[in-house]
Protein backbone atom coordinates (compact mmCIF):
# COMPACT_ATOMS: atom_id res chain seq x y z
CA UNK A 1 0.00 0.00 0.00
CA UNK A 2 0.56 3.46 -1.10
CA UNK A 3 -1.21 6.40 0.15
CA UNK A 4 1.29 9.17 -1.64
CA UNK A 5 -0.39 10.61 -4.72
CA UNK A 6 0.24 9.88 -8.25
CA UNK A 7 1.51 12.91 -10.44
CA UNK A 8 0.17 13.63 -13.77
CA UNK A 9 1.42 16.41 -15.97
CA UNK A 10 0.55 17.95 -19.93
CA UNK A 11 2.01 20.88 -21.55
CA UNK A 12 -1.65 21.76 -21.17
CA UNK A 13 -5.13 20.41 -20.52
CA UNK A 14 -4.64 17.13 -23.39
CA UNK A 15 -3.66 15.06 -20.35
CA UNK A 16 -6.52 15.83 -18.57
CA UNK A 17 -8.05 13.06 -20.95
CA UNK A 18 -5.59 10.22 -19.03
CA UNK A 19 -6.24 11.76 -15.49
CA UNK A 20 -10.46 11.20 -16.55
CA UNK A 21 -9.01 7.54 -17.22
CA UNK A 22 -7.10 7.63 -13.98
CA UNK A 23 -9.70 8.22 -12.03
CA UNK A 24 -12.17 6.08 -13.31
CA UNK A 25 -9.85 3.43 -12.67
CA UNK A 26 -8.12 4.00 -9.19
CA UNK A 27 -11.07 6.27 -7.74
CA UNK A 28 -9.56 5.92 -4.76
CA UNK A 29 -6.00 7.58 -5.26
CA UNK A 30 -4.77 11.16 -4.41
CA UNK A 31 -3.92 12.58 -7.99
CA UNK A 32 -1.84 15.87 -8.27
CA UNK A 33 -2.39 17.45 -12.30
CA UNK A 34 -0.10 19.92 -13.30
CA UNK A 35 -0.95 21.54 -17.26
CA UNK A 36 1.86 24.24 -18.05
CA UNK A 37 -0.61 26.14 -19.99
CA UNK A 38 1.23 29.26 -19.60
CA UNK A 39 3.50 27.71 -22.56
CA UNK A 40 0.83 25.30 -24.30
CA UNK A 41 1.62 23.71 -26.75
CA UNK A 42 4.77 22.17 -26.90
CA UNK A 43 4.16 20.44 -30.37
CA UNK A 44 5.57 22.66 -32.50
CA UNK A 45 8.59 23.33 -30.76
CA UNK A 46 12.37 21.95 -30.61
CA UNK A 47 13.07 18.75 -28.69
CA UNK A 48 15.54 20.61 -26.66
CA UNK A 49 12.72 23.21 -25.88
CA UNK A 50 10.03 20.59 -24.90
CA UNK A 51 12.99 18.77 -22.74
CA UNK A 52 13.70 22.01 -20.77
CA UNK A 53 9.95 22.54 -20.24
CA UNK A 54 9.46 18.81 -19.30
CA UNK A 55 11.94 18.70 -16.68
CA UNK A 56 10.66 21.90 -15.30
CA UNK A 57 7.04 19.69 -15.10
CA UNK A 58 9.02 17.08 -13.59
CA UNK A 59 10.98 18.83 -11.43
CA UNK A 60 7.87 20.85 -10.02
CA UNK A 61 5.77 18.04 -9.53
CA UNK A 62 8.80 15.95 -7.70
CA UNK A 63 7.94 19.06 -4.89
CA UNK A 64 5.20 16.69 -4.27
CA UNK A 65 5.59 13.73 -2.21
CA UNK A 66 4.38 11.20 -4.89
CA UNK A 67 4.70 7.21 -5.86
CA UNK A 68 4.79 7.87 -9.37
CA UNK A 69 4.24 10.12 -12.34
CA UNK A 70 2.59 9.90 -15.48
CA UNK A 71 3.82 11.91 -18.29
CA UNK A 72 0.51 11.99 -20.17
CA UNK A 73 1.83 14.72 -23.11
CA UNK A 74 2.41 12.64 -26.31
CA UNK A 75 5.54 15.18 -27.24
CA UNK A 76 7.08 15.09 -24.06
CA UNK A 77 6.97 11.09 -24.34
CA UNK A 78 8.71 10.77 -27.72
CA UNK A 79 11.03 14.09 -27.62
CA UNK A 80 12.19 13.36 -23.50
CA UNK A 81 11.30 9.95 -21.81
CA UNK A 82 14.20 8.52 -21.82
CA UNK A 83 16.70 11.88 -20.76
CA UNK A 84 13.84 12.01 -17.97
CA UNK A 85 13.76 8.79 -16.65
CA UNK A 86 17.05 8.07 -16.34
CA UNK A 87 17.27 12.00 -14.18
CA UNK A 88 14.64 10.72 -12.05
CA UNK A 89 14.10 9.59 -8.68
CA UNK A 90 10.53 8.35 -9.32
CA UNK A 91 9.29 5.87 -11.19
CA UNK A 92 7.90 7.92 -14.86
CA UNK A 93 5.24 6.40 -16.47
CA UNK A 94 4.60 7.14 -20.44
CA UNK A 95 2.44 6.67 -22.88
CA UNK A 96 4.41 5.58 -25.54
CA UNK A 97 5.04 2.28 -25.14
CA UNK A 98 1.52 1.12 -23.85
CA UNK A 99 0.23 2.64 -27.40
CA UNK A 100 2.82 0.70 -29.13
CA UNK A 101 1.69 -2.53 -27.40
CA UNK A 102 -1.90 -1.72 -27.37
CA UNK A 103 -1.63 -1.02 -31.83
CA UNK A 104 0.94 -4.20 -31.89
CA UNK A 105 -1.83 -6.44 -30.13
CA UNK A 106 -5.00 -4.82 -32.24
CA UNK A 107 -3.86 -4.73 -35.51
CA UNK A 108 -4.61 -7.69 -37.55
CA UNK A 109 -3.57 -6.62 -40.92
CA UNK A 110 -0.44 -5.69 -39.76
CA UNK A 111 -0.92 -1.66 -40.79
CA UNK A 112 -0.81 0.65 -38.18
CA UNK A 113 -1.16 4.31 -38.44
CA UNK A 114 0.16 7.04 -36.36
CA UNK A 115 -1.01 10.48 -35.95
CA UNK A 116 0.64 12.79 -33.32
CA UNK A 117 1.67 16.43 -32.65
CA UNK A 118 5.14 17.72 -35.58
CA UNK A 119 7.49 17.20 -33.14
CA UNK A 120 6.34 13.55 -31.55
CA UNK A 121 6.23 12.39 -35.18
CA UNK A 122 9.37 13.84 -36.22
CA UNK A 123 11.04 12.23 -32.97
CA UNK A 124 10.54 8.78 -34.33
CA UNK A 125 10.25 7.59 -30.92
CA UNK A 126 6.76 6.24 -31.39
CA UNK A 127 7.70 4.41 -34.68
CA UNK A 128 10.98 3.19 -33.68
CA UNK A 129 8.90 1.49 -30.80
CA UNK A 130 6.02 0.00 -32.71
CA UNK A 131 9.14 -1.41 -35.23
CA UNK A 132 10.13 -3.38 -32.26
CA UNK A 133 6.83 -4.41 -30.51
CA UNK A 134 5.36 -5.23 -33.88
CA UNK A 135 8.61 -5.61 -36.28
CA UNK A 136 6.12 -7.45 -39.47
CA UNK A 137 4.24 -4.27 -39.19
CA UNK A 138 4.18 -1.34 -41.62
CA UNK A 139 3.23 2.00 -40.18
CA UNK A 140 1.85 5.30 -41.72
CA UNK A 141 2.67 8.61 -39.92
CA UNK A 142 0.83 11.71 -40.18
CA UNK A 143 2.09 15.50 -38.31
CA UNK A 144 -1.24 17.11 -37.55
CA UNK A 145 0.04 20.31 -36.38
CA UNK A 146 -3.17 21.95 -36.22
CA UNK A 147 -5.11 19.27 -34.14
CA UNK A 148 -4.36 21.02 -30.83
CA UNK A 149 -5.36 24.88 -31.56
CA UNK A 150 -8.77 23.29 -33.43
CA UNK A 151 -9.44 20.96 -30.49
CA UNK A 152 -8.37 23.79 -27.88
CA UNK A 153 -10.66 26.50 -29.82
CA UNK A 154 -13.46 23.67 -29.31
CA UNK A 155 -13.48 22.88 -33.54
CA UNK A 156 -13.98 19.04 -31.99
CA UNK A 157 -18.00 18.27 -33.55
CA UNK A 158 -18.78 16.34 -37.12
CA UNK A 159 -20.29 18.33 -39.59
CA UNK A 160 -17.84 21.40 -38.85
CA UNK A 161 -16.15 21.83 -42.14
CA UNK A 162 -12.93 23.14 -40.97
CA UNK A 163 -11.68 20.36 -38.19
CA UNK A 164 -13.82 17.66 -41.23
CA UNK A 165 -11.22 19.94 -43.98
CA UNK A 166 -7.98 19.12 -41.66
CA UNK A 167 -8.89 15.62 -40.59
CA UNK A 168 -9.53 14.36 -44.24
CA UNK A 169 -5.71 16.18 -45.24
CA UNK A 170 -3.94 14.65 -42.44
CA UNK A 171 -5.25 11.16 -42.55
CA UNK A 172 -6.02 10.46 -46.48
CA UNK A 173 -3.22 8.77 -46.65
CA UNK A 174 -3.04 6.79 -43.47
CA UNK A 175 -7.14 5.77 -44.44
CA UNK A 176 -5.78 5.15 -48.61
CA UNK A 177 -3.08 2.97 -47.04
CA UNK A 178 -5.77 0.37 -45.34
CA UNK A 179 -4.41 0.21 -41.88
CA UNK A 180 -6.88 -1.24 -39.49
CA UNK A 181 -5.44 0.40 -36.15
CA UNK A 182 -4.73 4.24 -35.91
CA UNK A 183 -2.96 5.63 -32.73
CA UNK A 184 -3.35 9.15 -31.15
CA UNK A 185 -0.25 9.84 -30.13
CA UNK A 186 -1.39 12.68 -28.60
CA UNK A 187 -3.75 13.20 -25.30
CA UNK A 188 -5.85 15.83 -27.06
CA UNK A 189 -6.75 13.70 -30.07
CA UNK A 190 -9.46 11.80 -27.36
CA UNK A 191 -12.03 14.71 -28.26
CA UNK A 192 -12.04 14.09 -32.01
CA UNK A 193 -12.53 11.00 -32.02
CA UNK A 194 -15.73 10.82 -33.43
CA UNK A 195 -14.75 13.26 -36.63
CA UNK A 196 -11.18 10.85 -36.81
CA UNK A 197 -13.89 8.03 -36.83
CA UNK A 198 -16.03 9.35 -39.51
CA UNK A 199 -13.14 9.84 -41.71
CA UNK A 200 -11.12 6.85 -41.15
CA UNK A 201 -13.85 4.11 -40.80
CA UNK A 202 -15.91 1.84 -38.34
CA UNK A 203 -13.49 -1.03 -38.85
CA UNK A 204 -10.35 1.02 -37.76
CA UNK A 205 -9.07 0.14 -33.94
CA UNK A 206 -8.23 4.04 -32.22
CA UNK A 207 -6.08 3.37 -29.60
CA UNK A 208 -5.79 6.53 -27.00
CA UNK A 209 -2.65 7.19 -25.55
CA UNK A 210 -4.18 8.58 -22.54
CA UNK A 211 -6.37 5.84 -21.78
CA UNK A 212 -3.88 3.02 -22.35
CA UNK A 213 -1.21 5.22 -20.61
CA UNK A 214 -3.53 5.14 -17.39
CA UNK A 215 -4.43 1.55 -17.57
CA UNK A 216 -0.58 0.79 -17.64
CA UNK A 217 -0.09 2.73 -14.51
CA UNK A 218 -3.01 1.49 -12.59
CA UNK A 219 -1.80 -2.00 -13.79
CA UNK A 220 2.18 -1.37 -12.83
CA UNK A 221 0.91 -0.05 -9.07
CA UNK A 222 -0.65 -2.46 -8.42
CA UNK A 223 1.56 -5.13 -9.40
CA UNK A 224 3.74 -3.59 -7.12
CA UNK A 225 1.54 -3.29 -4.29
CA UNK A 226 1.88 0.22 -4.25
CA UNK A 227 -2.23 1.50 -4.44
CA UNK A 228 -3.64 3.49 -2.17
CA UNK A 229 -5.45 1.52 1.23
CA UNK A 230 -9.17 0.64 -0.13
CA UNK A 231 -11.77 2.80 0.98
CA UNK A 232 -9.90 6.25 0.98
CA UNK A 233 -11.49 9.12 -1.02
CA UNK A 234 -10.10 9.72 -3.69
CA UNK A 235 -9.42 13.53 -5.03
CA UNK A 236 -7.61 15.26 -7.76
CA UNK A 237 -6.08 19.19 -7.27
CA UNK A 238 -4.72 20.82 -10.31
CA UNK A 239 -1.95 23.47 -10.88
CA UNK A 240 -1.69 25.53 -13.97
CA UNK A 241 1.27 27.82 -15.15
CA UNK A 242 -1.61 30.44 -16.40
CA UNK A 243 -4.74 31.92 -15.58
CA UNK A 244 -7.00 29.25 -13.37
CA UNK A 245 -10.52 30.68 -14.56
CA UNK A 246 -9.08 29.59 -18.59
CA UNK A 247 -8.25 26.55 -16.77
CA UNK A 248 -11.87 25.94 -15.35
CA UNK A 249 -13.45 27.10 -18.50
CA UNK A 250 -11.90 24.43 -20.66
CA UNK A 251 -11.11 21.49 -17.96
CA UNK A 252 -15.01 20.14 -18.31
CA UNK A 253 -14.61 19.47 -21.81
CA UNK A 254 -11.32 17.03 -21.24
CA UNK A 255 -12.68 15.82 -18.61
CA UNK A 256 -16.29 15.03 -19.50
CA UNK A 257 -17.64 16.44 -16.52
CA UNK A 258 -16.74 20.00 -14.72
CA UNK A 259 -13.57 19.95 -12.78
CA UNK A 260 -14.70 20.13 -8.74
CA UNK A 261 -11.14 19.96 -7.21
CA UNK A 262 -8.74 22.66 -5.83
CA UNK A 263 -7.11 24.69 -8.79
CA UNK A 264 -3.35 26.84 -8.00
CA UNK A 265 -1.51 29.23 -10.88
CA UNK A 266 2.00 28.53 -10.39
CA UNK A 267 5.24 30.08 -11.94
CA UNK A 268 7.89 26.91 -12.84
CA UNK A 269 10.81 30.17 -13.87
CA UNK B 1 22.67 61.45 -35.32
CA UNK B 2 22.33 58.34 -33.26
CA UNK B 3 23.99 54.75 -34.55
CA UNK B 4 22.90 52.77 -32.07
CA UNK B 5 20.25 50.32 -33.16
CA UNK B 6 16.70 50.05 -32.84
CA UNK B 7 15.25 47.12 -31.22
CA UNK B 8 12.01 45.19 -32.40
CA UNK B 9 10.17 42.17 -30.62
CA UNK B 10 7.20 40.10 -31.34
CA UNK B 11 5.99 36.86 -29.20
CA UNK B 12 7.05 34.76 -32.30
CA UNK B 13 7.61 35.57 -36.13
CA UNK B 14 4.77 38.18 -36.63
CA UNK B 15 6.76 40.91 -35.76
CA UNK B 16 8.66 40.72 -38.59
CA UNK B 17 5.84 42.25 -41.27
CA UNK B 18 6.81 45.10 -38.86
CA UNK B 19 10.34 44.69 -39.18
CA UNK B 20 10.08 44.15 -43.23
CA UNK B 21 8.42 48.18 -43.18
CA UNK B 22 11.28 49.28 -41.04
CA UNK B 23 13.67 47.76 -43.07
CA UNK B 24 12.13 49.41 -46.29
CA UNK B 25 11.90 53.30 -44.70
CA UNK B 26 15.03 53.01 -42.99
CA UNK B 27 17.71 51.21 -44.82
CA UNK B 28 20.26 52.33 -43.62
CA UNK B 29 19.42 51.62 -39.22
CA UNK B 30 21.31 48.99 -37.49
CA UNK B 31 18.11 46.56 -36.42
CA UNK B 32 17.50 43.74 -33.72
CA UNK B 33 14.89 41.46 -33.82
CA UNK B 34 14.29 39.02 -31.03
CA UNK B 35 11.13 36.53 -31.61
CA UNK B 36 10.17 34.65 -28.47
CA UNK B 37 9.51 31.60 -30.34
CA UNK B 38 9.86 29.01 -27.46
CA UNK B 39 6.57 30.63 -25.95
CA UNK B 40 4.62 31.51 -28.77
CA UNK B 41 1.85 32.45 -29.32
CA UNK B 42 0.91 35.14 -26.38
CA UNK B 43 -2.77 35.83 -27.84
CA UNK B 44 -4.49 33.36 -25.51
CA UNK B 45 -2.88 33.93 -22.61
CA UNK B 46 -3.99 35.84 -19.55
CA UNK B 47 -2.65 39.27 -18.90
CA UNK B 48 -0.46 38.13 -16.49
CA UNK B 49 1.30 35.88 -18.46
CA UNK B 50 1.40 38.34 -21.31
CA UNK B 51 2.88 40.87 -18.79
CA UNK B 52 5.27 38.56 -17.59
CA UNK B 53 7.15 37.50 -20.90
CA UNK B 54 7.00 41.14 -22.51
CA UNK B 55 8.98 42.40 -19.27
CA UNK B 56 11.61 39.57 -20.04
CA UNK B 57 11.28 40.28 -24.13
CA UNK B 58 11.88 43.74 -23.16
CA UNK B 59 15.14 43.11 -20.48
CA UNK B 60 16.72 41.24 -22.74
CA UNK B 61 16.91 43.69 -25.75
CA UNK B 62 17.63 46.08 -23.16
CA UNK B 63 21.11 44.18 -22.95
CA UNK B 64 21.99 46.04 -26.47
CA UNK B 65 22.78 49.41 -26.49
CA UNK B 66 19.74 50.57 -28.76
CA UNK B 67 18.10 53.85 -28.80
CA UNK B 68 14.28 52.81 -29.03
CA UNK B 69 12.11 49.75 -28.94
CA UNK B 70 9.60 48.92 -31.41
CA UNK B 71 6.73 46.14 -29.71
CA UNK B 72 5.30 44.61 -33.13
CA UNK B 73 3.10 42.38 -31.34
CA UNK B 74 -0.56 43.63 -30.93
CA UNK B 75 -1.09 40.94 -27.89
CA UNK B 76 2.00 42.79 -25.76
CA UNK B 77 0.78 46.56 -26.96
CA UNK B 78 -2.99 45.50 -25.78
CA UNK B 79 -2.55 44.19 -22.61
CA UNK B 80 0.98 45.57 -20.96
CA UNK B 81 1.81 48.45 -23.24
CA UNK B 82 1.68 51.20 -20.28
CA UNK B 83 3.52 49.20 -17.20
CA UNK B 84 6.13 48.43 -19.88
CA UNK B 85 6.48 52.23 -20.78
CA UNK B 86 6.66 53.00 -17.39
CA UNK B 87 9.33 51.13 -16.52
CA UNK B 88 11.09 51.40 -19.21
CA UNK B 89 14.57 53.92 -19.46
CA UNK B 90 14.20 53.78 -22.83
CA UNK B 91 11.23 54.81 -25.58
CA UNK B 92 9.25 52.43 -26.57
CA UNK B 93 6.48 52.46 -29.67
CA UNK B 94 3.74 49.90 -30.01
CA UNK B 95 1.13 49.46 -32.92
CA UNK B 96 -2.11 50.36 -31.07
CA UNK B 97 -1.87 53.96 -31.44
CA UNK B 98 -0.50 54.32 -34.40
CA UNK B 99 -3.54 51.38 -36.21
CA UNK B 100 -6.00 53.32 -34.27
CA UNK B 101 -4.88 56.78 -35.70
CA UNK B 102 -4.53 55.10 -39.27
CA UNK B 103 -8.14 53.75 -38.57
CA UNK B 104 -9.47 57.20 -37.66
CA UNK B 105 -8.04 58.90 -41.08
CA UNK B 106 -9.29 56.36 -43.19
CA UNK B 107 -12.84 55.74 -42.43
CA UNK B 108 -15.17 57.73 -44.06
CA UNK B 109 -18.99 56.13 -43.02
CA UNK B 110 -17.49 55.94 -38.74
CA UNK B 111 -17.60 52.49 -39.23
CA UNK B 112 -14.50 50.66 -38.17
CA UNK B 113 -13.51 46.60 -37.76
CA UNK B 114 -11.12 45.55 -35.56
CA UNK B 115 -9.73 42.06 -35.36
CA UNK B 116 -6.74 40.74 -33.26
CA UNK B 117 -6.09 37.70 -30.66
CA UNK B 118 -8.10 36.94 -28.13
CA UNK B 119 -6.29 38.90 -25.46
CA UNK B 120 -6.04 41.95 -27.47
CA UNK B 121 -10.06 42.10 -27.89
CA UNK B 122 -10.68 40.62 -24.78
CA UNK B 123 -8.43 44.11 -23.36
CA UNK B 124 -10.14 46.61 -24.64
CA UNK B 125 -7.31 48.91 -25.71
CA UNK B 126 -7.89 49.17 -29.31
CA UNK B 127 -11.30 49.94 -28.97
CA UNK B 128 -10.68 52.48 -25.90
CA UNK B 129 -7.95 54.34 -28.17
CA UNK B 130 -10.23 54.68 -31.20
CA UNK B 131 -12.88 55.81 -28.90
CA UNK B 132 -10.52 58.40 -28.03
CA UNK B 133 -9.44 59.14 -31.48
CA UNK B 134 -12.62 59.06 -33.43
CA UNK B 135 -15.38 59.48 -30.74
CA UNK B 136 -18.32 59.80 -33.59
CA UNK B 137 -16.70 55.98 -35.08
CA UNK B 138 -19.04 52.86 -34.32
CA UNK B 139 -16.13 49.86 -33.30
CA UNK B 140 -17.37 46.58 -34.54
CA UNK B 141 -14.41 44.05 -33.14
CA UNK B 142 -14.13 40.28 -33.21
CA UNK B 143 -11.00 37.67 -31.90
CA UNK B 144 -9.32 35.41 -33.65
CA UNK B 145 -7.60 32.65 -32.27
CA UNK B 146 -7.28 30.21 -35.10
CA UNK B 147 -5.66 32.85 -37.58
CA UNK B 148 -2.15 32.90 -35.82
CA UNK B 149 -2.02 28.94 -35.74
CA UNK B 150 -3.42 28.73 -38.93
CA UNK B 151 -0.86 31.67 -40.81
CA UNK B 152 1.61 29.77 -38.77
CA UNK B 153 1.19 26.20 -40.73
CA UNK B 154 0.92 28.27 -43.93
CA UNK B 155 -2.85 28.59 -44.48
CA UNK B 156 -2.53 32.25 -45.97
CA UNK B 157 -3.45 31.00 -49.50
CA UNK B 158 -7.38 32.11 -51.02
CA UNK B 159 -8.80 28.99 -52.13
CA UNK B 160 -7.86 26.91 -48.79
CA UNK B 161 -11.63 26.51 -47.76
CA UNK B 162 -9.80 25.81 -43.97
CA UNK B 163 -9.04 29.69 -43.55
CA UNK B 164 -11.85 30.93 -46.21
CA UNK B 165 -14.12 29.48 -43.72
CA UNK B 166 -12.83 30.39 -40.55
CA UNK B 167 -11.89 34.23 -42.32
CA UNK B 168 -16.21 34.12 -42.86
CA UNK B 169 -16.84 32.96 -39.18
CA UNK B 170 -14.74 35.60 -37.64
CA UNK B 171 -15.40 38.44 -39.97
CA UNK B 172 -19.13 38.06 -40.78
CA UNK B 173 -20.51 40.11 -38.53
CA UNK B 174 -17.95 42.92 -39.38
CA UNK B 175 -19.27 42.74 -43.01
CA UNK B 176 -22.70 42.98 -42.21
CA UNK B 177 -22.51 46.12 -40.08
CA UNK B 178 -20.49 47.66 -43.28
CA UNK B 179 -17.41 49.11 -42.46
CA UNK B 180 -15.37 51.03 -44.28
CA UNK B 181 -12.28 50.42 -42.21
CA UNK B 182 -10.72 47.17 -41.00
CA UNK B 183 -7.69 47.33 -38.45
CA UNK B 184 -5.42 43.71 -38.38
CA UNK B 185 -4.58 44.19 -34.73
CA UNK B 186 -2.44 41.04 -34.70
CA UNK B 187 1.34 41.62 -36.52
CA UNK B 188 0.66 37.78 -37.88
CA UNK B 189 -2.65 39.06 -39.87
CA UNK B 190 -0.81 40.52 -43.06
CA UNK B 191 -0.36 37.57 -44.31
CA UNK B 192 -4.02 37.15 -44.69
CA UNK B 193 -4.56 40.73 -46.51
CA UNK B 194 -5.89 38.16 -49.50
CA UNK B 195 -8.24 35.80 -48.18
CA UNK B 196 -9.30 38.96 -45.72
CA UNK B 197 -9.99 40.94 -48.62
CA UNK B 198 -11.76 38.86 -50.48
CA UNK B 199 -14.01 38.29 -47.96
CA UNK B 200 -14.74 41.41 -46.74
CA UNK B 201 -14.50 43.71 -50.22
CA UNK B 202 -12.17 45.68 -52.34
CA UNK B 203 -13.74 48.99 -50.33
CA UNK B 204 -12.74 48.35 -47.16
CA UNK B 205 -9.34 49.74 -46.00
CA UNK B 206 -6.83 47.54 -44.12
CA UNK B 207 -4.84 49.46 -41.47
CA UNK B 208 -1.55 46.99 -41.15
CA UNK B 209 -0.71 47.22 -37.11
CA UNK B 210 2.79 46.38 -38.52
CA UNK B 211 3.22 48.50 -41.40
CA UNK B 212 1.67 52.33 -39.76
CA UNK B 213 3.86 51.45 -36.17
CA UNK B 214 7.15 50.82 -37.82
CA UNK B 215 6.01 54.80 -39.95
CA UNK B 216 5.38 56.19 -36.81
CA UNK B 217 8.87 54.50 -35.32
CA UNK B 218 10.71 56.39 -38.43
CA UNK B 219 8.71 59.57 -38.31
CA UNK B 220 9.30 59.89 -34.19
CA UNK B 221 13.23 59.24 -34.75
CA UNK B 222 13.35 61.94 -37.83
CA UNK B 223 11.46 64.23 -35.78
CA UNK B 224 13.89 63.76 -32.81
CA UNK B 225 17.12 63.81 -34.87
CA UNK B 226 17.59 60.09 -33.70
CA UNK B 227 18.34 58.79 -37.08
CA UNK B 228 21.94 57.11 -37.93
CA UNK B 229 23.84 58.69 -39.81
CA UNK B 230 22.74 58.85 -43.83
CA UNK B 231 25.30 55.94 -46.03
CA UNK B 232 26.09 53.52 -43.50
CA UNK B 233 24.60 49.93 -44.27
CA UNK B 234 21.68 48.64 -42.51
CA UNK B 235 21.73 45.40 -40.96
CA UNK B 236 19.27 42.96 -39.02
CA UNK B 237 20.39 40.49 -36.29
CA UNK B 238 18.13 38.40 -35.27
CA UNK B 239 17.48 36.31 -31.99
CA UNK B 240 14.69 33.88 -30.85
CA UNK B 241 13.86 31.56 -27.93
CA UNK B 242 13.87 28.17 -29.70
CA UNK B 243 15.36 26.86 -33.07
CA UNK B 244 16.75 28.65 -34.99
CA UNK B 245 16.31 26.28 -38.41
CA UNK B 246 12.69 26.39 -37.26
CA UNK B 247 12.70 30.27 -37.57
CA UNK B 248 14.80 30.69 -41.04
CA UNK B 249 12.16 28.16 -42.68
CA UNK B 250 9.55 30.83 -41.50
CA UNK B 251 10.94 33.55 -41.71
CA UNK B 252 10.99 34.18 -45.30
CA UNK B 253 7.30 33.82 -44.94
CA UNK B 254 6.77 37.01 -43.40
CA UNK B 255 9.61 39.13 -44.53
CA UNK B 256 8.58 38.15 -48.21
CA UNK B 257 12.45 37.43 -48.67
CA UNK B 258 14.94 34.70 -47.69
CA UNK B 259 16.23 36.12 -44.06
CA UNK B 260 20.06 36.74 -44.38
CA UNK B 261 21.32 38.09 -41.35
CA UNK B 262 22.16 36.11 -38.32
CA UNK B 263 20.22 34.06 -35.97
CA UNK B 264 20.80 33.33 -32.40
CA UNK B 265 19.10 31.50 -29.88
CA UNK B 266 18.92 32.97 -26.43
CA UNK B 267 17.80 32.10 -23.48
CA UNK B 268 15.14 34.21 -21.00
CA UNK B 269 14.33 32.42 -18.12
Amino acid sequence: MDNRPIGVFDSGLGGLTALRELRKLLPEEQLVYFGDTGRVPYGGRSPEIILRYARQDVKFLSGFDLKAIMIACGTVCTTSMDILAAESQLPLFGVVEPAAQAAARATKNGKIGLIGTAATIRSGAFQRLLGRVAPAAEVFAAACPLFVPLVECGRVEPGDVVIETVTAEYLAPIRAAGVDTLVLGCTHYPLLERVIGNFIGPDVALVSTGAVGARRVAEELRAGNLLAAPGGAGACRYYVSDSTDDFARLAGLFMGAPVTGAVERVSLE
